[in-house]
């Protein structure tokens, strides 16, 4: 019976996929993992770039200010830190953005999605159980009348007969429409899930380019210095 | 006494300056401590960030390998964290040479600098001390004579005045060439040290530059997934 087999083949990729969509739960929580404790140490290290930044401001200052013959190299070396310091408002709103825009969206998603891949994978067990216990139990008279009938034709046995396979069918179909239903429904919550997760991923990669312009400056003022 | 005047500029402005050079003593501690400090920050947020690109990478790899249809999504996913990952390899370079490109090597003559700053100032403080004393000694020498001269003017006082007159004004002379001299070396010492400092802060921040491209590259691949 081929709608039997689609009706197997169904069930068997809707478990695979809701068995793929729980197992992804500890890859997110490594991820949020991750997420918060590289936010935490650019934070860090944000700060301590503006520490050394002003450690070299304080050069650059007694460079331009004694009254020996360096002003030339001391201004040059201000314009560097004046650039870096820019660099160093993209650097934090970059640290801002991973941990708003990407970490934490995901983050308070986790719980709801454990929730959900549960209840999709125990409604669609106990759902798809309950109609292929039905069909089989209704399979069974079916063939049990088919004997009878193929033992003494009565003509009410063969009409009898005719609307048990077609009640048979029916459901077959009526689980094969029920199970791509709930197939669709776990594929569009799959990828619903990593669409949001590429959603929040493009800001923060988009920031990471933003500094790419502050560095570009950079570049002149390096060869200011070296031609010095 | 014009002469007299011009060494006293001198040996103040030399005071001066080498005032300055030990001054900046602390300047440079400071920027070796946030140097340092800010190598270690780097370093574990390196290690951070290739653990936080491993997190995503995992993302990506049950994205491309479920049986759902986030396939397309899991290939771009991998595209970034690989694009990513080269990004991580500059930021380690970067990290490397901040510390033994710049950091390193002025930690490395701190001691020295301290030491011929020191040294500079007490050479050049006695030997103006010992040159200016011996000056007014003789100066006040000349005065007598001029005084002894004026009283009754024996032709040999006159030419012993002279003579010591000529003497002073030698003395004078060679006084303002060593200030001049000592200046030079004290100016020269000066700019070295800021010139050591400048050149090593170059190849830092070419390295900062270099990270650019690996952004740059980032760029198309953030569309991509917005694309999708």
């Amino acid at each position: 019976m081929d709608i039997e087999k689609e009706c197997t083949l169904l069930g068997t990729l809707f478990q695979a996929i809701v068995t793929d969509l729980k197992a992804s739960s500890p890859v997110w929580d490594d991820f949020v993992n991750k997420g918060i404790k590289l936010h935490n140490l650019l934070k860090a290290t944000t700060m301590a770039m503006s520490a050394f930044m002003e450690s070299i401001q304080k050069i650059a200052d007694f460079t331009t200010n004694t009254k020996g013959s360096t002003k030339d190299i001391g201004i040059a070396l201000t314009r560097i830190c004046v650039r870096q310091k820019q660099m160093d408002n993209k650097l934090k709103s970059f640290t801002n953005a991973l941990l708003d825009s990407l970490v934490i969206p995901i983050q308070e998603r986790l719980e709801e999605w454990k929730k959900v891949s549960n209840q999709l994978e125990k409604d669609h067990a106990k759902e798809y159980k309950r109609a292929m216990h039905d069909i089989k139990k209704r399979n069974t008279d079916t063939v049990r009348l088919q004997k009878k009938v193929r033992k003494g034709s009565k003509p009410d046995l063969h009409q009898q007969l005719s609307s048990a396979m077609h009640d048979v069918n029916d459901r077959f179909t009526s689980l094969e429409e029920t199970e791509k239903s709930a197939l669709r429904n776990l594929l569009v919550e799959e990828r619903t899930r990593i669409c949001l997760f590429a959603n929040s991923l493009s800001p923060v990669l988009d920031l990471e380019v933003e500094m790419v312009n502050e560095v570009s400056n950079l570049r002149e003022l390096t060869e200011d210095v070296t031609r010095l």
